[in-house]
Parts: structure tokens; sequence; C-alpha cells
């Protein structure tokens, strides 16, 4: 049988990669998965898994004779795994990741591939997750009714743009196009900036305790769910923290010219100002929820 | 049979004291709870659902002949409650709240009650609570295991003291005593914070978006978790940050000095102070998941 895609290379075999992988094969998008990784119990796991046909840890012999290629490893590997494609990305393949920013991305192939291997690479960032990672908890729904963002280069092809964004539509997602900056902006505001604030919180509250004081004793289911981004890999945020400063920073001073204000309420007991701001958020927060929050 | 306690009086059956009713009812601890609000047809419903045997909208009426008397009311309430039970409180009753701020209560307290019955208000602050409100969220097992802070002031009589106790633990609280200043500063960081935090948060990013851009459509599982409790009632956040306006802009301060910590590193390109700020924060909640945290 003739698949979509016939040899399919995927670096870094973990959540996303995995539920890529699973999914592709679910709907017989694709043949044969190659898992390319630095660890080989774990590959070895997504191969008796069924998640990928075989592997290796060499990315230029992983690659070769695949259609596409994924780059799904931390923002902090991209200097690692680009030098590694370049000159070794077959002629016909298209190149594609999900990092969580974008312009990094771009920044870092810019790096290392050169110009004919540039117009294939096609940047995307699905938008889903769950709070385990790894092969392990890989699923082939993960990305159904997701949003993937595509953020296409002036470097691209057309015919690579259409490759990339076929491949992810057949994951499920709904794929969605727009410059790496659009891009970076909003996970700033929605994601990026929400984990900073999450380990600040948990971070000045441990810091507030001592041997016989312990904050943390009166949390409650609250503070629990506020605070559940704060469990995600410091590893991994601390890449997309200094992979989107410029934009992160900016929400920032968003954050904080807003914190100021509830500040100068309530010093001044203006209890209006207060309910307005308070108002406001929970409006829009729950107008959100009703729509594309409820299907999360 | 006789009951450990005859006759209670609740003022405010909401989804606090409706669940201290139908605790205390279920244990056999009380036997006669009269009910007391403004609203005729809420209170109907509470004595439908049984959770209270009679109403009344006269607080001098509700509490006469009752052995102890619960203020469960929101914190901006608090003014108009005590005056109505000056000269109104029966001699051998005992009284307590359900008030998320404590040195507030106490303050209300001392502005309207004589020193006759500011010996017997022993302020209290149950930490439970669901994101529903209302009677008909109310359950008996709300409190059980739960963290219930007892601030007994100089005023109070040990009887007093005793009496409310034995209340609250037959409501199935862990019962914990200490002072209204100290239970103020702890809420402040893992509860009045967070809210803060969230209101603001979902604020600054509402202002972010405009017709043509909507950060709120990126928004995933890590944002809805993040901002739940700034889907709670503005009005009870308004009352209860101005009620505990002190503590809660330290707390600010000490999140404030965090963030710049963090903003500095970012700015560096300082990937070791991230990671070490976010492992910490980590390590921390986990650690608090681990011990009472997981049992929310």
């Amino acid at each position: 049988m003739a698949h979509a895609l016939e040899h399919l290379a995927i670096i870094g075999v973990g959540l996303i990669g995995g539920s890529v992988a699973r999914s592709l094969r679910a709907t017989g998008y694709v043949g044969r998965i190659t898992g390319i990784g630095r660890d080989a119990g774990h590959l070895e796991r997504g191969r008796a898994l069924g998640v990928v046909d075989d592997w290796t840890n060499d990315i230029g012999a992983g690659v070769a004779g695949a259609d596409a290629v994924l780059v799904s490893v931390p923002m902090g590997a991209y200097d690692t795994v680009f030098p590694a494609l370049a000159g070794a990305l077959p002629a016909h393949a298209v190149l594609t990741d999900a990092g969580s920013t974008k312009q990094h991305a771009v920044d870092a192939a810019r790096r290392h591939l050169d110009a004919a291997e540039l117009a294939r690479f096609v940047p995307a960032h699905p938008i889903a997750g769950t709070e385990h990672s790894g092969v392990e908890a890989s699923l082939a729904g993960l990305f159904q009714g997701r949003l993937c963002v595509l953020t296409p280069t002036p470097d691209n092809t057309p015919e690579a743009v259409s490759a990339v964004q076929a491949m992810w539509r057949a994951t499920g997602a709904d794929v969605l196009t727009m410059t790496a900056a659009e891009h970076d902006d909003f996970l700033a505001a929605v994601s990026h900036l929400p984990h900073l604030l999450a380990f600040a919180l948990v971070d000045a509250v441990r810091k507030m305790g001592d041997e016989t004081h312990d904050p943390f004793r009166f949390a409650a289911g609250g503070f629990r769910d506020f605070t559940r981004i704060a469990s995600s890999s410091p590893v991994m945020w601390r890449d997309i923290a200094l992979a989107n400063r410029r934009a992160l920073l900016a929400k920032l001073d968003a954050l904080e010219a807003e914190l100021g204000e509830l500040r100068a309420a309530i010093e001044a007991g203006d209890g209006q100002a207060l309910l307005d701001v308070f108002e406001a958020a929970k409006s829009a927060r729950d107008r959100w929820l009703a729509g594309h929050g409820g299907t999360l």
C-alpha cells in the first residue's frame, strides 16, 4: 500500500515526537518511521511499543532516504541537531520541528543549514501536551482538534509548506499559519509568562518559610492548580525563557504594570478599581472557557 | 437524644455555612439549626434540602436561644452582621466565623461587640472550598481532613475557645491555633497572592488582544489550570484583598523581587540562574504535593 509519506525520521522520540509517530501511523499516512536520539534504551522502548520501526543514534544515517524529518528536541539542543542535519538532509525531504518558540528555531536553522535546506525547513508548533513526558506517554490522539501553528519563512518553497502542512493536518491538528514573531508573542502571553509566574510564586513562597513556619501547609486546591505548571521541566522552561526572551520580557512588563495598578488600588483602598479588574478578568476567562477552553 | 450542641444559628447559609450544617448534623453533634440571611428563597431552599430546620431574615430573632452562632458571610458584610449581633447574642452562646482573613474579623468584632460578647467570639477559618458556591453545593464531607485555623484573642475565655474548637473538630477538620497575624501572613502567601496574580495575568492578556489578534486562542491546559482561580467571585476577592491588604502587599513585594531576579537572569542570558529558581520551585512544589497537597 502506498503512503502519503513513505519514510519519516523523527529526531527526539519523546511525548511529542512519539505522538506524531503514533498519530501518523494510526491513519496509515506514513510507511516507515525511524527514531533518532541519544538514549538507546529509550529508543528501543519506542521500537518495542511500536512507535518507531527502527532507530539509530546517528542523525546522518537516520535521515538518509527519509521523505520528511521532524525535529522534536528541547530548544537548547537545536544547535546540536541542525549542524548534524546540514548536508545530510536528502534533497527531496522536507524538514519541520515542534519547538515552543519559533524565531529561535529559524535562527538556529539559519546558523547551520544552506539555502537549499532552508527552503525545505518549515517551522511548526503543535500546541498540545500533557503533564507527563517520554515516549511511554505518547498517544495517537494528542493533536486531535488542537492548534498547530506553522511559521513559514521567506526562504520556503510553496511545495515544502504544502507538504509540511499536510503532515501536521494528518495528525488531526488544526493547522494555522502566521509569522514566527506573531507566534512567539502570543505564546509568551498565554504560556511562557504563566510558567515564569508559577515558578516565581512557588520559589517566593518557599523563601517565606522556615523550619517552624511552613506556608505550604496552608495551601489548598487553588494553589495546587495555580502552580501545577511549576512542576514542569526546569530545563525545558529555562530553554524557552531564553529562546523567547524579547517577547517574554515585553509580556512581563505588561504584567508588572497590571500588578502596579492593583497595588495602587489596594493601597488606596479602592474597592471599585479592584472589582473592575477582577470582573474583567473573570469575564474574559469564562468567555474563553465557554469557547476554545472548554474542549481542553 | 442529647446533642453536644442543642441549637446552632448560622448567619449566611452558603457553601461554607451549609457544609458546617450538614457536617454537624451528619454526626448528630447538633440538634436544631437555624439559618439566617437576607434571601428568603435561598434560605427556603436550604430548609427544603434539610440543611437548616428553620430560617429567618432577622439576626436578633435567629440567634435567640442558640448555644452557638456561626458567621459565614463575605468579609465585606461583617460591619453589617456584628452590629446586629451586639446585645442579641445569648449570654451562654459562643460565636465563631469562617472568614478568610482573621485580623479583619477581630477588628470588626471589636468595633461592635461589648467585652462580654468579645470573650465568646473565637475567630476561625476552615481552609476548604470548591469552585462552586451556594447552599446547593454544600456537603457534609467538605472539612474532612482539612485544616481549620482558630485565632483566639486575649479577650477569649478558655471555655469559649474549647467549645468553638470542639465544634470545628466535629466537622471533621484538623483544628490548629495561631495568632490572627500569623494566619493572615500564611494565607496571603498561598491564597490571596495567587488569586491576585491570576486575575492580573488574565486581565493583562485580555488587554494584549484586539479584534484580529486574540491571544486566548492559543491558550491550552496549563493556562486553564493556572487561571482557574481567576474565575472566582470578584466581590469576595475584592473584600479579601482589602481586608488583608498589609500582609498581601508584603507578599506582593516578595513576588516582585523574585520576578526582578528572573528578569535580570533572562536579560543577562543567565541560564544557570533560571534553572536554579525553576528547580527550587519544582522541588518545593513536588515535596508539598507528596505531603499535604496530595490529599487535596
